[in-house]
């Protein structure tokens, strides 16, 4: 493969700015189902694995930040190995999986209607197997994806979760900043990821951190350069990362830290860079305030939104140095070794 | 330090026994006054960090599976950044915090109560800042820890956390499995770990995984060998590795597989270890079943234990194992470089 002809994730990537656009059209008018659906119900259950779970993590600041509305994530082993019987008659399950065919997740699905909850699922297949079972199915419309990294189904899954929040919250706060996303998406694409990618590919030791509503964009880039790029890197919450694991970072170390332009985790995350700085780590910084970025090392700007609406167009950096890093590395992103589209957890499912 | 002097955390991992016998004594009284403070509530929420955290996700499972009661992690920065306002009238908030001082934790479970939550506490000290501010204090019985590494108030975490489930449970089905853990633990102390030290001082990259109750020892493994030997090493689900991140397991890699001796996860782990070992890594086991045993590479003996409370004992072979490699890395593992005993998570606290 020749670094100048265009990647399959590449195109896809290029695709976001209209998959946003197709998405939000199609599930904003699920608004009032969502509603009826949640009713009485007081909290959110999200199911998820994988990129489908970072995605989560993103829905579930949401809801409880922006709406108010207690939230988790499910283990999924709790319904598909122990099969405990919990009440969840209070509660609102929303099953997130691009394919809606990962059995893991349509098990856990089935399992939390068959415990009381009203379920929801997000997958941008129309009439999958996890579409199919639920009492409202929201489709993302990202189109077919090609390449093995999710890249625009991602995107399109924390648009859908946006609604979800959007549609459950007090007010409807959230759909003008929404609607501020496909544009923010399409001002990030031109730019030139190449130092960002020089920088990854000549150290041996990655890590990713982020905070808050980024937490999800952190994990996700972390994940996203381990599966097409065929190299350990980890992801950690900003927290962890400051609670132990940060005495093992040092000379050798690149740290790409996610940072939020605006809200009250925008500052701490300039201390972090600096303590970094001081172990002799190198620093790549995405988004962040003016300060942040004058302290990292190489830094690629973020989109310019509130920071609700930040991280569904944040991950696009990523995705585009992680593209260039894999071809810089001498690897094909589309197809990276030992990745299929439809993930399952158990062998023998 | 000579290898043949007596650590602090070697004594204090000795110690487990005894502090396990405490902690019972003390705490098992306690379910009433615990079942009182739930009453109608249905469901609960931990709050913690680090080794702390990795308790409560076996908390979790515990409560979820042998209790029946929906449970899940808070996001901390949730609370003490986003000050988000949820109601917690139908919860018991569990705050986990061996010093019971970190201020991300005391402030989190201060917003719980502000919320309507009933709070419960558990840490090792008596009148900490977490004990006196919570609606009913659980102090676990582990004795002063001067070693870095949590050990003994790990294990001590976990007993307090089984009791709370015990106590929520609809039957009290839990005590008398976890009367026979001090036994186990001592049966454990005697057991060669040097095979399993040489294994991971050969190697450049540790992953660890685990699935269902013993994914906590799983996470705490790593994250204790990471502190202890100040090398990075990953933790995963055994869900979250297969996922992905397992097409980065090849040549040079140790994988050390926390297995369950009985339940639905048992067999998986087999498979697990044969796929682990086609990618070209080593397997390093610790539990599980005889067939387990037989596929792995290295392999530590785990309790005989029902699988609930199975994990409390589970650690105790790793940390013994993180002991004698942290001493054959030539570093001193009372006291790893850049760790505090209180942790807190912003340094402007």
């Amino acid at each position: 493969m020749s670094t100048t002809s265009t990647t399959q994730m590449a195109s896809e990537i290029a695709e976001q700015p209209d998959a946003a656009r197709r998405t939000l059209d199609h599930l904003l008018p699920e608004r009032d189902r969502l509603r009826d659906l949640f009713a009485d119900r007081r909290r959110v259950l999200l199911v998820a694995r994988g990129s489908s779970d970072n995605a989560a993590i993103y829905g579930r600041y949401l809801l409880e930040v922006t709406s108010g509305i207690p939230a988790g994530l499910a283990a999924p082993s709790v319904a598909t190995h122990y099969r405990a019987r919990l009440d969840l008659t209070d509660t609102l399950v929303v099953s997130v999986s691009q394919s809606g065919s990962t059995a893991e997740i349509v098990e856990t699905q089935e399992w939390a209607r068959s415990c009381g909850a009203a379920t929801v699922s997000v997958s941008n297949v129309a009439g999958s197997p996890l579409a199919a079972a639920a009492d409202l199915a929201l489709t993302t419309q990202a189109g077919p994806e090609v390449a093995v990294p999710a890249t625009k189904t991602y995107l399109a899954q924390m648009l859908a979760l946006a609604v979800v929040a959007d549609a459950l919250g007090p007010s409807s706060s959230l759909a003008d900043d929404l609607a501020r996303v496909p544009a923010a998406v399409e001002g990030l694409l031109g730019q030139d990821v190449d130092a960002a990618a020089t920088a990854l590919s000549e150290v041996d030791r990655v890590v990713v951190s982020g905070r808050g509503f980024l937490l999800g964009t952190a994990l996700e880039t972390a994940l996203k350069m381990e599966e097409t790029c065929l190299r350990p890197v980890r992801g950690y919450s900003y927290a962890d990362l400051r609670h132990g694991p940060i005495s093992v970072v040092g000379e050798g170390v690149l740290a790409v830290l996610v940072a939020a332009a605006h809200g009250p985790l925008a500052e701490p995350m300039v201390e972090l860079a600096d303590d970094l700085h001081r172990r002799g780590a190198r620093v790549l910084g995405l988004g962040g305030t003016p300060e942040f970025a004058d302290r990292c090392d190489v830094h690629l700007a973020g989109p310019d939104l509130p920071e609700t609406v930040e991280p569904v167009a944040s991950i696009v950096p990523a995705q585009m140095m992680i593209e260039r890093l894999a071809l810089r590395l001498g690897l094909d992103p589309d197809n990276p070794r030992g990745l299929n589209k439809v993930t399952q957890t158990d062998i023998t499912h």
